[in-house]
Formats: structure tokens, C-alpha cells, sequence
């Protein structure tokens, strides 16, 4: 056991920590048991009742008039996009913002031009926001302004609420909707210890994932005013994002949004924890600070790159995810717990006892 | 009871008979206890192995390379679509055919056109076709050119095997893949009496709707060429089709595949039934002879529209769509017993007999 | 010289008759004249006076707010469609309307779903239109009905103006706007003994063809309310339809509009006249009564198909266009003269001498 | 005349002096003698001898198999970038280029994600577009690298054929086209003193505008690799760009190609002596030191936009553009003579003198 040791710090015995993502948390007991016994319908049809009693959940929780169950968070804001641009407009966002990083392929099916505005932790200079809105005959006209709290790639960060007034009222007073990709949307109200609808007020549509923290199997809400909410639904069925008894995803949905945003909290305290330990580690490795439960880990200096960071720290019982070259994305989440913690700052330790 | 009778012929007490659709089917018992057990993983990331699973076994089932389960056979159709086709091509299709008729708000996302090509029972004329096939320098290149069976809108009709293998062999010489709207597949698949696998050898990829008379509560699986599902893979992703620990619903799926096909005989000998009931009721009324599961109920010469047929029929127990002016649409599936029949042909009759 | 009259009868001597399209036609000496002198400026920037005056000419003569200069009437549809759709609705349009049968590569740029309703020489079947018209939850909507006069496929047929006006009114009522494929529609207006106007009040958009009969080198316009033609200069420049100093081409046109239409009778006269010997002729060809500049012609008795017919005639001095297997396509236009009507009818009767 | 001197330094009996673009050039007497007798087909049937020329003219002139005639640079751009790539594929390009700042409604038909690289002069960041061709499974695959030269934005500053060479190199291995908006293509060849081939050498496809500089009324360029051309071709018939007798305009671009680019030599050197003679004026006024016929002019530090400089210029007899609210741009072409560059400078001086 002594040269596992040495080579599994983790633990070997065990299976590895992981904090590749908070996507994958397993449904609760709770979840499966809503699942089995949850009255269901045909959503394509004539409607499914579980899927009517979270779209209206959630869109309370919100704030907001209306809501729909969609397979995807990534659904949710393509939807959102269509639901509200015209041909030859563009979207505007924060160039790390998670749709212009990641779901930029939405371009295919929305033939939109994407505009990004540099941002500092995720929120948009608002100078530059402002010269982007600005419109003339030659310039495109704006369909839509994107914001993101939490926001992954910014480590986690949640936006301030007057930021978020700010781009809000900017956009409002040109007539430009505004959508929130909240697809860590519950993290960034535990960390402002507010309700998520004082998030959400300050944008027009939001897009709430359930699968991450909140543990859901899969699934996202979109959540707006009545008459987006309507495009959105024949828009989704287009997509082929509607589908038939449903309700039994929902119904893990219903207990995502009901119950368990409150345990984020524990997350939080993890990442610092885990954000703590690591920057007292090594001069050679560094971590943000979280304000939710996302740890990015910048590595530059360390001589190796985040990929062989990633393969090193698998040896040894940790799974964490390159973030580009120079950083590994650590994100906690409800299957990790103290121990896990222990065992990845461990990890650490071990690759980095092997630095020059 | 005795009023009751009259104005419920179909039996008061009891919730209406819904043949609407097959769609309405609940998972059945074993579905949910695999729904509860299936062992999970996070599809967007490494993989979920009950839905590995399911692609593999469904793969199998058609005689295709690879699968992919999607949320919707819609889903599964676009991205048959989108991946097998380029820009400035067209998709070549009979005129009633769900992918026409149904999904043509598609056209917004592949920029595909849709030419009809006008056919007898589902089945596309062959001439037709051959012209619809024919290119030069000014028409558009066919992409791809689909196929339904059984069909939908030809009440059920299953298309006949050297059929499909003209079409495939027209379609191939050219270089034009062939796609199967396979929606109730193994419907066709029962009705020949053959292998799912026999009516899909002629044709590049099939789409394989989980949630008809196979009964899963949602889903379905496209199968084709290893080239053509890891391009639908990706495309997927961007329509926000990928969801997370899905394989709770693609354990519905498996039961759905290994199991369910079977008992569609029943719902056809159901099906026949009723249309031999309907037949002999009234002359005004006459019934398409189901090849499936689907009967049309002609009404044209009965002096009322489909709408009024399909509300006097709910107010006498019995739930019918109108399929367009002249016809109803009757679907048998797994919650339609023996005696819904005879309901159903009460509530017909009691429509009838209120004829002039 | 015998030998070639025997191989040509229509002059070897001679350059080939060109009755493929009035497309072939060069400008007139006026509208040369009127390129070398025409005041220009940069259509892109602030203007070409030009270019304005023809617009604003060519707006009067079809009784419309405005009028957009484009590069081809192809472009104009294009512009109509793009202008006056949104995302997930359909275009409603005759089978065999140019916009269907040769311009549906658009699809490619719109994404809209084109729906052809079948007709009558080029008339839509009313009450098939109004079907396409109904709209429900699940139907698309429809952006923009089309028509086409005179119409192309339709040998040059004329629609008749009450049928326009019934078909505007079906689309009106349910606020969906008419767009007129004006490409020949000055022969219309010719035919009708109307001022185009008269034909284009029952529309929205129209466009016309300035380089068909009216024999102006290139270029086309939209006409149509003001906020769909600003629309459409916006959709022009992203197309790449904007030039600079475009005013030299717009002279002609000028020309064109205000000068070629009252000759078009002409064409109609010779076309009346090649018809007319073509039935006389031989009783395996058989031609269509014009009632413009086109005549086809239909060989399927003949035992050639058109391709054959269409190279015999070549070596015998006349260019005519196969038109589909069994037709072919004989358009009078400026070039040609009564003579050039003989030396096409003993071309025809050359080949026809060969027949069985 | 003292009073007037005062108001209008410029000159204010001649028209004023229009730096506003090199697009307002009129056609030269020699082109208008080719327009008149240039021998003209049907481009859209079989041809036309003219453009033909043109087409095989200037693909030599830029070392390219083949060309195309298309109506302005916009729709050459939009061909390249149609013709190049397919859906779920992005464009990489540099944060300034025309394509990217004003002609990115292109998104709105080619459905491409466009990826800006920030650069310097024009020129790529070569770290940056390394890091943006590197492609995983998530990331989306670049269908297209395109470079511009001279560039607009970047005050008509010529890439540096090491530069291009790298570009190409670096896409050219991972199998990506690169396309050149060569709208102002000769001003580049004639600033580095070589053949323009040399220059599109370091390109798949070019686009070259005739419309500038070169002073043709209207038209562009795009040449490629046959296989490309023959593509653009079809897709020009699409986008309504293919038109009938437009040898006429192509006799003009023959002038262009052949004859006009030699005078560009003179309109570099007057943007040369304008600069100097403007960061000689004021200290509050500088601008950039032209390697072609484009001059920024920064007027930042003078306490008035470049709206307010642009109306007091126009009222002193010079025409500037605003570029953004701190700079102005003027251009040089062949209407502008040196008196008019004294007059340029006299009318700056003159609002100079106002500034506290």
C-alpha cells in the first residue's frame, strides 16, 4: 500500500475524484422517486402536467411570465436567440461568455453575427457595450444582449446586480431585449444571497440549467415574457426539442428547483477550501478565488501544460479538465465532499512534488 | 345510467378512449423499474453507458454501423437532414410525408428546399422521382432522399420492400444518400412480417421513434454510417440535443427496442377491427383498411367536417383527430383494449345515427 | 449552295435564329447614348441621380411608393422574400412558377419553405391557395404569396387581373403581402392593353426585368411600399448588390421603361405568327397559342425527344431550347423579324421532314 | 472674395474637394469608348465574350486558374466564403477587416460564426490565429482564414508579403483556404513595387474591386482555383448577381486591370503630402503616415468629434469621412490633383484656427 501511496495519493482504493464539471451529478433518491410516481401527459399534444407544474415553478422562481421545459441549456438560449432576432441582426456578448465560446455553432441555424465585447470577470466594459448598441444605417442592428452569471469561463464569477442594471437598462433604452444564460443561474444567487428572480429581473429571458449542481439527469428551463415563451415553443418543436411524456424528466426538475438549490452553498465553501489549499501549495501554481464552485488553476509557471497537468493528476486519482494551455478548470459539485477535497489538493501536491 | 348511456354510448364512467395518437403511451412498468436502475454517465462529457447501450442494441436492430439517441424523432430527421446535406442542395421527398407535411419549419435550419414528389400510398412515383433525380447545371443537387414507413399520413400504409429498394438503387447510382423516416418503423416492420434490419438495408440512415407504440416516454435513436452519426453527434451539441445522465430515459429506450415490438400485432389487429366495424356501420362513413395501427375515417359524405365529427365523438367518450376536412385520425396503441374498440365504434355509431 | 440550303434552309449564310430567350437582346443605339451621358454618382455613398430617377420612374409606372435599382430580377425576388419573411414561415407559390422551378436555391439564403399550389396556366388553384392560406398552431405561416405574369413556364401566359385581384385579396385578409414576379411584365401589360400599374395594384412587391424584352443590358426593379424597399437596400449591399457608379446601366433602363414597352407588341405579333405555321405545319408538333412572346412547342408525338430536336435544329440555322423532355421554347424578341419567323418555321419544317 | 476666402479657404467657387472615398471615381474616357463598343453576349445563357476577357484577364493578372465577374467586392467576399464553406464552420479574420466591421450581415446567408483575431496594421496577431485554428471535438472547424490588403480600417496599410506567407503556411497545413479582400489590391502591389500575383500568391481566392482606384463604374473580381470558381458561379445565379449583357461593364474593368492601376503611384504620393502637411498644421491635429491612398486623420485632442470636424470641413469646401467618433478619413483617387490636396489642407487649417 506504501508505493500506492506514492503513486495514488487519492487514494487508490478509490474511485477518482472528480471535479471535471458539476454536470456530472447523479439524480438524488428524491429525484428518482418524483420520477417514478409523477403524473405525466403527452407534451407534444395536449400538454404533460409535471412539465406544466415546473415550467410554471420555475418561471415563478424566476420571476418571469412564463416558462419551458427544454432538453438542454444549450436549447434554452438557441431558442432565445431565435425566439427573439430577425435576419441580419446580431447578438452581443462577453467575449468568454459561454455561448460565444462554446455554443457558437448556434450561428449555423441562426445565421446571427455574434459580436463580442471585451469584459473583465465575465461583465462587459460598458463603454464598449455602448459603442456596440449604437446602430446606423450600415451597422447591423441589434437583436439580443447576452449576459452570463455565474459565468464558467470567468472562473465562476457572478456579475454584480447593478452591472447587470446597468446593461439592462442600456439595452432596454434601444429597445434590445436582454437574455441571461443562467445556466449556473442558482450558484450566482446562493453566492449573492438573494433570490434567483432578483437576478433575473435584471434581464428579459433567462436559461436556467438543472442538470449541473441543482443534479438533475438533464433538462433546462427558459423562462420570459409569454409571447417569446410562445415562439419558443413552436420554434422548439422545430428542433425537435419537444418530446412526449416528458414529465418524467421534469419531475426530476421540479425537486432541481424546489430543493436543491440551497445545498450549493456546501459547493462554494468546497471550492474555496479547495482554492485555499492550492494557492498555499506551491509558488508555482496558482487558483482564483471562487465566489461559486468553480477553481480554475493557472499552471504557466509550473513548466508543464494544463494537458499534462490533467494526465499527471489521473494518475493520481484527480480528474480535472484543461482550460486552455494554461489552466485546469476544478468545479465542485454534491458528489464531492471534504475528503474529496483533501484528496485533490493530495493530487496536487504529488504533481507538483515532481516540479523542477 | 339510462340518459347517460344515451349521451355516452362509450361509457360514462370511464376516461374517454383516446385514439388521437400513439404518442399517448405511458412507459410500461418494466421501463420504470430500468428507468430506476440504469447505471448513468454524463453524455456530454465521457459518455453515458445505458445510452452506449441503447445506440449499439438499436444500431444493431436497423443493421447500421452507429447510433444516436436523440430527444425526438424530429431531432432524428433534422439531423439525418443537416448532416447529409450541403448549401444550395435540395431534399427530395413524397408529397405527404411527415418530414414535408409536418417538419418543414426545418427548411429555417438547413436552408434545404423540399421538393414533393407526388406518390400512391406513401410510395413515390418512380418517374417522378427519376425526373426529380435528374440534374444539370442549373438545378439544385439532390442531397438526400427520404423515405416514410409505415406512413403516417397514407393512414399507416407500410411501403413495399422492392419499393424501397428502387428508390434506394435510383437514389445510390447518383451518389444521393437515402433517409427513412422510420417514426413507427416497427410498425412496417410487424405488418411485413420481417426484421426492423430488412427495411432498413435500404436506405443510408433511419430514424427510430422510441415513443409511439414502442411506448418510451420520449426519444429516439438515428442510425447510419459511422461518418454520418459522428457528424450528427456534433451537430446535435449545437442544437442542444445533448443532454447529461440521459441514460434514464434511453433504459426506457432499450426496454422499448428489445421488448415492445411484439405487441404492435395487437394494436393492428385493433386497428382492423375497428376499421371493419366502421365499415359496416353507416354508409356515409368509410374507413381506411389499416395496414397498421392507423385508420382514417372518411366523413365527407356525412354533411358534417372533421371538427364537427371530432367534437360530437368527445362528447360521446371517444377522442379522434381531425385530419384535415373530410377525415378522422384513429390510432390504436398499447392502452386500447378489445372493449375501447367496441366503445369506439359505439361512439361512431352514436354519431351516425344522429345523420340525416 | 444547294447542298447547304437542303442542310440549311434558314440561311447558312446567315447567323442561326436565336429564339432561346429575349434575354439575347443587345441595347438600342438610344440606350447606348444614354449610358455615354448619363449623370452618375456613387449608388453606395450618397447617390446616383441616375439610378434615382430610375427608380423613381419605374416606382410611377408600376404605382409604388418606391423602387430599389438591383442587379437581376432574380435578385429582386430574392430581395422581396428576404424583406418580407421572417424565420420558420413558408413562401406560397404556383408549381411552376420561375421563383419555384429556377430560383429555389434561395431556400439556400431564406430558409423559408416554399409550398407550391398547383394551377392553371400559371393561376393558382383557388381554393388549394386558400388551404395553403390556413394557418393553425402546428401550420407555418405563411410570409409571402407569389405570382408570376406573364408566366414563364406557362408559355407566356397571362394571368388574368380578377384572378390577381381575388388571389390579393385571399392573402390581404390575412395580412399576408403579395409579391408580383414581374420579369415579362410588360408583355402582360402589353397583352392586357393596361398600364402596368393596372396589373401591379395587385400586389405589394413587384419586381420587373429590364433586360428581357425591353432589351436594357442588365439589371432589374423592385418596386414596392417605402419600408420594404428600405429593407431591401439594406438586404442589397449584404448581398453585394449595391455598385457605384451603376447609374450608366440604370440609363438604359431608363430607356427601357420609358421607351421599349409599346414595341413588345411586336414580338407578340411574330410569336402569334410562328405559332400559327408551326400548327399548320406537320401534325406530330403541335404549339402553344401565346399570348405573348412565347411558344412551345411540343414534339412528343415526333418520336425525338427535345434535345434531339433542339440540335437538329441548330444544324439547320435555328436555336430553340429544350423545355422539359417534350418541349421546346421559341421566344421572340427584338432580334427578330418576320424574316427570321420564316427562316424558324422552314428550320422546324427541315427537321420535321425527316420525322417517320 | 476676402470674405469668402474666410469661410471657405477651399475655394468656394469650386466644388469641394471629396476625400470621402475612392468609390466616387468616374469611369475615364477610355472606358466609356469600351463600354460602346465592347463585343457583349448573354452571361446568364452561354456567355459573353467581354466578360470572358475580363474573367481570364484578371485571374492572369492575379496568378489565379480562373475568375468570375460579380457585381461589387461585397458579393465577391460573400462568393469565397459561400463557396468555401459548409454549416457548423467559422471564419477567422482580423478584428478590423472590412469583412468583419462592414460586411458581416454575410452572417445572415453563410450562417459562418466569425472568429476576429486582433492584429496590428491589419495583420494578424500570428499567436492569436494559431490559437484559433487549433480545433478539438467542441471547438469549431475553420473553414476559412481571410486576409485584407491594402487595408481599409487599418489607414490603407499594405501586410507584409512575410506576413501573408506565414498566414497561408499556417492555414494551408491544417488544409483551411485563405481568402484575400483584395478590394484594394493594387494599391498593396504598386506600395511594395510588385505584380499583383505576387501578392495573391499568399491566397487560395482573391477578390479585386475595379471600383476604387481603378476607377471602373461598378464590378469585382473574385478568382481561385477552378473548382472554387465553378462553384461561386452557381452560387453568384442564387444570390441574383449573374446578369446578361454586362460585357459593357466588364469593358470598363478591362481599363481597370489593364490600364489603371499604374496611376495609383500619384494618388499614394498626394495622401503622403497631405499627411505631412497635417502633422505639420497643429499639434492637436495627427495623422497616419499612408503607405497607399488612405489617411486617418486623429483629431482626439482637439476637443471636437470627428462629426463636428466632418460638418465644419464640408462647410469649407472639403468632404471627410468620420472613422469612429476620434478620426477622420480621407482617401485619394484620380479626381483629387495636387491643388486639390493644397485645398484639403487649407480647408483643415481652417478649422484648425478655431480650436481653443
Amino acid at each position: 500500500m506504501a508505493h500506492q501511496h506514492e503513486t495514488n495519493p487519492a487514494g487508490a482504493e478509490l474511485p477518482p475524484v472528480d471535479l471535471r464539471s458539476d454536470t456530472v451529478t447523479r439524480p438524488t433518491e428524491a429525484m428518482y422517486s418524483r420520477m417514478a410516481s409523477a403524473p405525466i401527459g403527452d407534451d407534444g399534444l395536449d400538454g404533460d402536467p409535471t412539465v406544466q407544474e415546473l415550467e410554471a415553478v420555475a418561471a415563478a422562481a424566476l420571476g418571469k411570465d412564463a416558462g419551458l421545459f427544454v432538453p438542454s441549456c444549450t436549447m434554452a438560449n438557441l431558442l432565445a436567440t431565435l425566439a427573439q432576432s430577425q435576419r441580419s441582426e446580431q447578438i452581443v456578448l462577453e467575449s468568454n461568455a459561454h455561448m460565444y465560446t462554446s455554443e457558437r455553432g448556434a450561428a449555423t441555424f441562426t445565421g446571427q453575427f455574434y459580436l463580442a465585447v471585451a469584459g473583465i470577470a465575465g461583465a462587459m466594459d460598458l463603454n464598449l457595450l455602448e459603442n456596440a448598441l449604437q446602430s446606423d444605417g450600415h451597422k447591423l442592428k441589434t437583436a439580443l444582449v447576452a449576459m452570463e452569471t455565474s459565468h464558467n469561463n470567468a472562473s465562476g464569477a457572478v456579475l454584480p446586480l447593478d452591472h447587470m442594471q446597468a446593461v439592462h437598462a442600456m439595452a432596454s433604452v434601444r429597445g434590445v431585449p436582454v437574455h441571461l444564460d443562467g445556466a449556473r443561474l442558482f450558484n450566482a444567487a446562493i453566492a449573492l444571497e438573494v433570490a434567483p428572480a432578483q437576478i433575473a429581473r435584471h434581464c428579459d429571458t433567462v436559461s436556467l440549467c438543472l442538470s449541473k449542481g441543482l443534479s438533475a439527469p438533464a433538462g433546462a428551463v427558459l423562462a420570459g415574457p409569454r409571447a417569446v415563451i410562445d415562439s419558443s415553443r413552436r420554434l422548439r418543436r422545430m428542433l425537435g426539442g419537444t418530446q412526449r411524456q416528458i414529465g418524467i424528466l421534469a419531475a426530476a426538475g421540479l425537486e432541481a428547483v424546489q430543493v436543491m438549490g440551497a445545498r450549493l452553498v456546501e459547493d462554494h465553501r468546497r471550492a474555496r477550501a479547495l482554492s485555499e489549499a492550492l494557492n498555499r501549495m506551491h509558488p508555482k501554481v496558482s487558483a482564483t478565488i471562487p465566489q461559486t464552485n468553480i477553481v480554475q488553476v493557472d499552471v504557466s509557471l509550473s513548466g508543464r501544460d494544463s494537458a499534462a497537468w490533467s494526465e499527471a493528476l489521473e494518475r493520481v486519482g484527480l480528474r480535472a479538465r484543461p482550460w486552455g494551455r494554461h489552466r485546469l478548470r476544478c468545479v465542485t459539485h454534491r458528489h464531492i465532499d471534504d475528503a474529496d477535497i483533501d484528496r485533490a489538493v493530495m493530487a496536487f501536491r504529488a504533481v507538483a512534488s515532481g516540479l523542477a
